[in-house]
């Protein structure tokens, strides 16, 4: 269009250096005399501000002046660098146009606010320093996530949002309807006639698309998921929302190297793309979020991922000095202190876990041939705990149907999963990435409501 | 990983030619005498198989001879050109390995199967020809359409999907609730408890991200959501879905010819994208489901689209001699016979059609000086009729709020739209493009159900 953006301003200066140009923003601070004045512009498309340099012989310098943090200004004037000065540039302003006044009682006045109070504001909060650099993040990991599989020739897979089934059983589920909740139709029996409803039946919203995915990869041997999906737990926790944005890539002709390979390859991928594409935001996080940051990163970056058995994990866990809160004993679901002290103590380096106790897992995991543990793998970060959690799937019809009946689930209900195991089934293998927790690990914010836009948590369902 | 893809054989043919290599993949037909046998093999990376040769002296020649279709094999062997066969290559089999045999009951025999046939099969239906074309076709119109804005500076929003207003009032909302339906809580009046719910509100899905990511437009300038979105309509028609995605750009300091410019090179973008990923699919389509497709395509490719005001359209209407079953006058709602009839007789090229009468659009656009008409924009497309609606907005407080008064709209559960204009107010526009409704323009396909893996509509929440 017909403005230059600032971020072109940035990384092209030479080209523009005398030139006439014509910028347009939002005023982060103006300081004005009654000769000259300085005002700090913020465009949107850059991290960092541009200074405009203005004087009274502007038609409007007192107009300008006046202007109240966060009103929309049209600047034109001539772009010179300013190699004595703090600012590489400024632009000495021909003339300002008013788009937009901004009024007295903005929130967002030049002092720095909680992430509580901004929490309030979450219309508001992008325009600031920390919320602008973590949405531009949001946005670059998810374009670091399409890149990595789309480049590998995965075919992208919008598995359904609505769901007629409780597949995983992971967890509480919203229900869905359109039934009048003040005049429900009832059965003869008098129980709720959900063959009334809009899908004729009782819906709720997705916790996984991994079962759908799955018969999608016995057709592009390659897939994976990107969407929303919900979890109706009544946790507060700074790492748990309601809905929540998940990765699921699931690979046909892969066993659980195959998925351990990919999900290393795509961790640094994605810390590699946001460290090249947002060099700014992240230097901002580690100066004012988390000092360590970037150095976590990059020994990320820089070392083989550890991969060791869960029996191993537990053997390391039980022969250290630590005291851990939960008692260690082969059989236990690991904890964020047992998963911490591994990544952050013993490895300092991410972690997988594989082969876990079967009767801790889900039913559609691979039996590993022990009969006892089944070949899942989770991931481990330093700073963080468990970041990543998979699978090789269980590729053999009869030993499925036979974990079902174990965990007393209806075959019915799953007849379309187990077509895949009947039709030419091959060893398989995908996970799970949650976005958020992707995009704290790398940005160093630590509550999963600071890194979506409008978060939806119990009790919570503003804007 | 240890095999070949099939796409690459067809990429990059000499590299391989008289190689030893493995590939994988599903039995599309297997033809076998005592001496020799052909398989026809899918993979999942390409659209087109690979034969297999292989004669018997393999050890187990009769299996294999003897496999279902959809079964899964590894086959080691030679890779070879054939100059004077149908095919360009085959691999000629050292040996080959059962991954995973397929029942005899296997639903996709070679004979042709009807799309209402398949989409009782969803789950199988994309190893078919023409759903492998199309769900290859869905993932490579996402990854244009992100590519498209990302590499323009957009940032991608995640507008939320549970919400606590019906803004738009676009529609029926589907319900999401916690609460159980056989004993809900109720107040001292008597009506619902929804402070018990678990977001202690009434809360529904979304019906479109718009009015959430006009406040990001305000930080970040350029912005677009990419998700799912709900209508909870009764109509079983083939051009709508409960669960669709939609598209919706939002760009600051716009109006609404950027806005047109945008919503044409993002139409002309995804095209030629498709185009050059997907030769064989769209050669598919052109040949099996609309033999008019790619004319069409190249067609929209090469013309820039006709730009006409809605008075306009009403007046070449009124002057045609088109007998419509809607009579035209100014005030109505363009129907579709009126948009194909511009699109398919008068222009035969996408038409955009601007600034409609006040009273048919949505509160949020912008007034038009004739204070009669507002700066709406819909994208007609021959074939099709509408596939963009968008506009510029709204963006004075008192005109806004005015507007609102008029339809009879709470401020109150706007307030945070309002500070949009209270803080800094900008020209600003957007759009909504239907992603299926992409889809099923540059595939021809002419039901949505067929181009959405697991379709959700009345009735229907299968898989």
């Amino acid at each position: 269009m017909k403005y230059t953006a600032v971020k072109e301003l940035f990384r092209h200066t030479s080209q523009y250096v005398n030139q006439e140009i014509t910028v347009s923003g939002w005023i982060r601070s103006v300081r004005a005399s009654k000769a000259f004045g300085f005002i700090v512009l913020n465009d949107g498309t850059f991290f960092e501000n541009i200074q405009i340099v203005m004087d009274n012989t502007l038609d409007n310098f007192m107009e300008v002046s006046k202007l109240n943090v966060g009103s929309a200004i049209i600047v034109k004037g001539k772009f010179i660098e300013t190699p004595d000065a703090k600012q590489p540039f400024e632009i000495q302003a021909a003339s300002v146009t008013v788009e937009g006044a901004s009024s007295p009682d903005y929130p967002l006045q030049k002092k720095r606010h909680t992430f509580e109070y901004l929490r309030t504001i979450s219309h508001l909060r992008p325009r600031t320093n920390a919320f602008t650099a973590v949405f531009r993040v949001r946005s670059l990991v998810a374009q670091a996530i399409h890149e990595f599989f789309m480049s590998r020739g995965y075919v992208y897979v919008h598995t359904p949002i609505l769901t007629g089934s409780d597949c995983e059983g992971a967890g509480e589920m919203f229900r869905v309807s359109t039934l009048d909740p003040n005049n429900l139709p009832k059965t003869e029996e008098g129980s709720i006639d959900y063959k009334k409803d809009f899908f004729g039946k009782e819906t709720n919203l997705t916790v996984s698309g991994q079962l759908n995915v799955e018969t999608y990869a016995m057709a592009f041997r390659n897939v994976y998921t990107f969407g929303p999906t919900f979890r109706a737990e009544n946790s507060n926790t700074p790492r748990h929302a309601a809905e929540f944005w998940m990765i699921e890539p699931e690979m046909a002709f892969a066993d659980i190297v195959d998925d351990m390979d990919v999900a290393e390859a795509m961790m640094k991928h994605i810390i590699r793309f946001v460290k090249d594409n947002a060099p700014e935001e992240m230097a901002f996080f580690n100066k004012f979020v988390d000092k360590g940051l970037i150095a976590r990163l990059d020994n990320v970056l820089n070392n083989e991922f550890a991969r060791i058995t869960y029996t191993e994990a537990i053997d390391i866990l039980e022969k250290s000095d630590e005291k851990f809160e939960f008692p260690v004993k082969w059989g236990i679901d690991l904890q964020t202190e047992h998963e911490r002290y591994l990544t952050e103590k013993v490895y300092k380096k991410p972690v997988f876990v594989i082969n876990y106790p079967k009767d801790i897992k889900a039913f559609y995991m691979k039996m590993n041939d022990d009969n006892k543990t089944v070949a899942a793998m989770d991931l481990l970060a330093p700073g963080v705990g468990e970041i990543i959690g998979g699978s090789q799937r269980e590729d053999d019809y009869d030993k499925l149907v036979a974990r079902m009946d174990e965990m007393g689930l209806e075959k019915e209900d799953y007849s379309w999963y187990l077509d895949t195991r009947k039709y030419g089934s091959v060893a398989h293998a995908g996970f799970g990435l949650g976005f958020e927790r992707a995009i704290m690990y790398v940005t160093g914010m630590s509550n999963i409501r600071d890194v979506i836009p409008f978060p939806r948590t119990v009790n919570n369902c503003d804007i």
